[in-house]
Formats: structure tokens, C-alpha cells, sequence
């Protein structure tokens, strides 16, 4: 006998990359009775219509999340505390408030004075995406394997914390558990500075006088490219990112900037065993990335054809 | 009635993940007649035996060059200069003496001198790799449709340099030419500050202490991962590029800290416009780069399960 999916209706506010996603996976892993969805941008609506990746495309948020037993915003940070201000009053009792922002202490702040004593509120974050955006980008295996974070905020909620773990365990994804604080320390490092230090070395080559635009393109596969794959994320979600996770990131910025100093000292007085002593630490990481599954062990990630066995060499 | 080959006799001291793509490419793309190798390292030189992918594998750099048309030096930069004061004294009349080094400037400084006046010198180097080092990680593809520069140091080489670039050429590469202030400038920014700032990040990440390594490598998918791939490159090929590529790195490195303290300004003072604009600009970029083949168009690289066609969703 199948087990009942853990919530019955589910209400998905914001159909991007990551609220589409979540159609398409909680419907084929049978963890949603049913699918309301809202977008604020009427070409989105329109669009999850004709995919029919939700059972009702609602006229508003509110009319969305009537009745619904899990309501997860997945719109941009920014505009986190406006939805909620907006569902809030409409939440049935009971029912569970959820999101996916990249940053939790500032949509924890801006949410969480709009949910009514009645609901309860478990943020949360997938690690899963991709450089794309909008409805047409999701895709239902995206978060398989990937981890998803749950950061409870009061003990009371443990049941509905073990539903919400079910909904994306039946997603794919693994789920851990952590506060809000370390997560915006945690993802600073692993997301957030290095998302800023790529749109920023794409910036500094755009703007260089002696070297031109052309040169930069063609010669990317040098290395370059691949920070304009992450450069290449959708502005608002990172602007949003940076504005509400400042203090974590100007922290771990710091950090970066000490280290890049005293790296860049080593190479002004040609001091190559500190160079040579960094440089074989950071393979270890990249090692156990592998390993563990986070990332491809091919070469180049993969991107070009795999070398022929060396039997077809004589 | 097929061509000639440019060189009759190929040499190549160095046999590592360039040396070994050449001596592969060489043969299938009958650019060489008949191929002789020298590696320092023992086991590297019973490896290249074994592959079959040199006609000779020689006892010593001098026995390598005799009677050579062309030298190509694929070694770490830094030990160029030794290998070309061994090597200078034994090329024979009209040999072309050539090598695959990241940095230019300080190759022809460190080469140049040791090269006799019966030889010509032409630096080169092709932009093409992987993270990979060794024999095992060459493959004859690996220089096809992409770009091989080179950086003649006299108008008299004119005959030389065509001869080089049809080897190149012959090799799948595109031939480009410019001088060797302007190529160590380019790199600078499409490929050495980028590896500096990946392996910065890296290590930025392994030091911290209220985040730990095994959180790192769980959740870098959400970005880190990517500049830990650039950051397992070889610490002696590294190390040498940025002791040798002193000045256009500190340069570039320069203006790539000033741009970030703008960023970490407006972060700071919640300049919401500011971020937007950059995050904005930076996509054109990507854009240019996926057009011009430079790099995949598929999200992430490719590296997650494309998503199933819509007509697979109800
Ligand atoms: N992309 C990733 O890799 C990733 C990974 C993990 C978590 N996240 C988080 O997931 C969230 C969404 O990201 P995404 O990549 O899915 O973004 P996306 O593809 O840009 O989609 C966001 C959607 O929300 C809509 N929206 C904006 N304001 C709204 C409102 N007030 N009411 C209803 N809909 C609204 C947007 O419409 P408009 O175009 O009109 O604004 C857009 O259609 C962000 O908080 C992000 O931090 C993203
Ligand atoms: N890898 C890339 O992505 C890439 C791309 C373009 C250009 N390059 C340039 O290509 C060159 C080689 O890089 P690679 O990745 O092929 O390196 P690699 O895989 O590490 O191979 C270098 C080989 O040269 C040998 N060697 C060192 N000193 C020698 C000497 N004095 N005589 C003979 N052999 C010697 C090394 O042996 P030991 O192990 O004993 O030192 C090793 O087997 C570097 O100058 C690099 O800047 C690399």
C-alpha cells in the first residue's frame, strides 16, 4: 500500500528555475496531493499552464495557498517578506510555510512576522540549480542527490519538521538540518563569495583597456570560461543574495582578500614554496568533492569528448 | 598526393599531459615524420615506451635533438632556461627550436640566449587542457578547434613560423600570432589571476574555523566546486607561471582587488544598483563565449542529466 504523500495540497508561489522544479519533482515523486502556483509575471503563468506541471495556475498568492497544507515562496529574497505579508492572513491552521532562499536570516526576518501563531513556518534551502532561470529551466531530477537544509526555528515543530523532511526526501535530495546563523556563514563560503569574486573577475577583464573583449572570449578556455558560467546567474536573485547575507559575506570576504594579499606578496618577492606549499593543499578538497559524489571525476568536468582508450593508440 | 609533413624529425622533452597530446596529434595528424621523446622522469619515460606514442624515447635531451627539424620544450617553465643550455649546443642547422610554456617573456629570456644562430626560435603556446598532469592524461584531441599561439621573435623567421603553424594546424589547432608583452598580459587575466583567485578561495575555505572542511565539500555544489577543479591543477606548472609571469600578474591582480572592494562597498552600503548592473553585464560574456564554441551551452557544464522533453510531462 502506497504511504499518503505528506502534504495533500501544496501551494508554490514563484515558478522560476526552483518552484518549477518542485512541481515537476514533488508531483513524480508522489509527495503532493495536488499543485496550486502563482507568478506574479503573467507570462510565467501562462507558460506553467501550457507545461501542465501544476493542477491550478491561481489568479493571486492569496487564492494559491487556500486551503493548502505546505506553501513554499520561491521567488527571489528580496521580495520574501512582501509574499509573506500578503499569505500570511490566509494560512488554514495548520498548515506549513516553507521557502527556498539562498539566505535565511534575512527572509527569516522578513517572513516570519507575517505568519500566524495557527501555521508553522521551517525555512529552507535546496543546493541544487543551475546558471538558467525561469519555468522553461527546471527540471524534475534536480534535486536527486543533492542535499536540502531545513533550518527549524522552534523545537514545537518536530512533526512538521519530519514532514517537510519526507516532501523532499521524496524529491531526491537528502536533508540536513542546521540554524540559521551557521547556514549564512556556510553558504557565504561555499556560494555566496565565490559567486561575487566570478562576477567580479568578469568585470575587471570587461574593463581592461590593453586587452580587448575579442581576446578575453577567444582565449577563455584558459580558465576564464568557467567563471562566466557562474557570472552568468540571474541578477536579481544574486543582488537580493548579497543585500540580505552582507554581514557573512563581508566576512568571508575579508578573509578572502588577507589570504589574496599575502598571495600576492608571495609572488612580488618569489617566494615559490608558499605558492608551491598552497597549491598541493587545495587538491585534497577537490579530491574528496569527487569522492564524495559532489562533482564529476572527469576531466574538464567532462565538457570535451572523453580521450580514446589508449588501445587505439600503437 | 598527401603533403609533406612540415618537420621530418619531431623532438619532444617534456612528455606530460601537453607533450604526450603533442606526440599523439602529431602522429595522427601526420604533422611528423618520425618522433623521438625525453622525459626526465624514469617511470614517465618506461610510460611513453609503453603507449607506443614515440618512435624513439631517447636516454637524454642531447640524444633527443640530434638530427631534429623540431624541438618542442614542454617542461614547467621554470626549468626551460636548463633544458635549452643542454639542449642549444646540439640542434643542427635550420632546426626550429619551439615550446608549449604558459608564460612567453620570461621563456624567451631564459631560452633565447641558449639558442645558436644556425636555429630558429619560436616560442608557442597552446590553449588547451585539462586539470590532469602525465602521459596518461594526453589524448590526440585534445588541441582540435582550439586556439595555439604563437610568439616570433624575428621577421626573419618568416618560413619557420609557417612551417610551425602548419604543424600546429595539422594538430586541429587555430594558429594565432602576437607579441610576447601583449600575450602575458592577455593570460594574465583569461588564465593566471583566475587560477590564482580559485586556488585563494580554496584555501580561504580549508582555513576556516567555524565552518568545517567535510561542510565545504558537502555542500559545494552551489558553487565552490567549480573553482576547486581549477584549483587541482599541478602546483609545479603553477607555481613556476606565477614566479615567471611576475609583473602582468600583479597588474591584473591590482585592478582585480580594486573592482572587489567597489563590490564589497556596495554590499556594505546596500547599493542594490550597483550589483544588478555588474550582474547584468557579466551574462554578455557568457553569452559571446557559448557562441563563439568556446564553451557548452548546456547548464552546469553539462555535468547534471539533461531534463526530460516536455511532452514527458502531463
Ligand atoms: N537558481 C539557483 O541556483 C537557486 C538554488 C537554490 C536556491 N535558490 C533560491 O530560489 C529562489 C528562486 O530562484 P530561481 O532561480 O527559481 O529564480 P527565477 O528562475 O528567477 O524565478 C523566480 C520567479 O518568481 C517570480 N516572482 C518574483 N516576485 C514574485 C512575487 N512577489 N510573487 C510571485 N512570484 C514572484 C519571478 O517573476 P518576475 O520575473 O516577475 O520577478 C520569477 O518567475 C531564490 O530565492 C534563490 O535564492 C536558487
Ligand atoms: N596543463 C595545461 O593545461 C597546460 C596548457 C598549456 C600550456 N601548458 C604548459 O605546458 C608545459 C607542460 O605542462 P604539462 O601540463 O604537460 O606538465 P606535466 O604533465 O607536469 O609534464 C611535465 C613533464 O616534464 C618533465 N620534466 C620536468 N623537467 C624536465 C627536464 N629538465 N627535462 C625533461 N623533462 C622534464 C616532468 O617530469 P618531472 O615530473 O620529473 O618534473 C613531467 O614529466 C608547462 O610549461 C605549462 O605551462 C600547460
Amino acid at each position: 500500500m502506497a504511504e499518503a504523500a505528506p502534504f495533500e495540497r501544496v501551494a508554490i508561489i514563484g515558478l522560476g528555475l526552483i518552484g518549477s522544479s518542485i512541481a515537476r519533482a514533488a508531483r513524480a515523486g508522489g509527495v503532493a496531493g495536488s499543485i496550486a502556483a502563482y507568478d506574479r509575471d503573467e507570462a510565467v503563468a501562462v507558460r506553467v499552464a501550457a507545461l501542465g506541471i501544476a493542477d491550478v495556475v491561481a489568479a493571486s498568492a492569496a487564492d494559491a495557498v487556500e486551503g493548502a497544507d505546505l506553501v513554499i515562496v520561491c521567488t527571489p529574497v528580496g521580495v520574501c517578506g512582501a509574499v509573506a505579508a500578503e499569505i500570511g492572513p490566509k494560512l488554514k491552521v495548520g498548515a506549513v510555510l516553507s521557502d527556498v532562499g539562498s539566505v535565511k536570516g534575512a527572509v527569516v526576518r522578513d517572513m516570519g512576522r507575517h505568519v500566524p501563531a495557527h501555521a508553522a513556518f521551517i525555512p529552507a534551502h535546496p543546493i541544487a540549480g543551475t546558471e538558467d532561470s525561469g519555468p522553461d529551466a527546471g527540471f524534475a531530477e534536480l534535486f536527486q542527490d543533492r542535499w536540502a537544509i531545513l533550518t527549524p526555528l522552534s523545537p514545537a515543530d518536530e512533526a512538521d519538521v519530519e514532514r517537510l523532511r519526507r516532501f523532499w526526501e521524496g524529491m531526491g535530495a537528502n536533508v540536513d538540518t542546521m540554524t540559521v546563523e551557521h547556514h549564512d556563514l556556510v553558504f557565504a563560503i561555499v556560494s555566496h563569495v565565490p559567486h561575487l569574486i566570478a562576477y567580479n573577475i568578469v568585470g575587471t577583464a570587461a574593463d581592461l583597456e590593453d586587452v580587448t573583449q575579442s581576446e578575453v572570449i577567444k582565449y577563455s578556455a584558459s580558465g576564464f570560461r568557467d567563471f562566466t558560467r557562474i557570472a552568468a546567474s540571474d541578477p536579481t536573485m544574486w543582488r537580493d543574495i548579497f543585500l540580505n547575507n552582507r554581514d557573512a559575506v563581508l566576512e568571508i570576504l575579508g578573509r578572502f582578500t588577507e589570504d589574496l594579499q599575502a598571495l600576492q606578496r608571495a609572488i612580488r618577492w618569489g617566494e615559490g614554496d608558499a605558492l608551491f606549499n598552497l597549491f598541493s593543499r587545495t587538491r585534497a578538497i577537490r579530491r574528496s568533492i569527487v569522492e564524495q559524489g559532489q562533482d564529476t571525476a572527469a576531466p574538464d568536468f567532462g565538457r570535451r569528448a572523453a580521450p580514446p582508450p589508449p588501445a587505439g593508440e600503437r
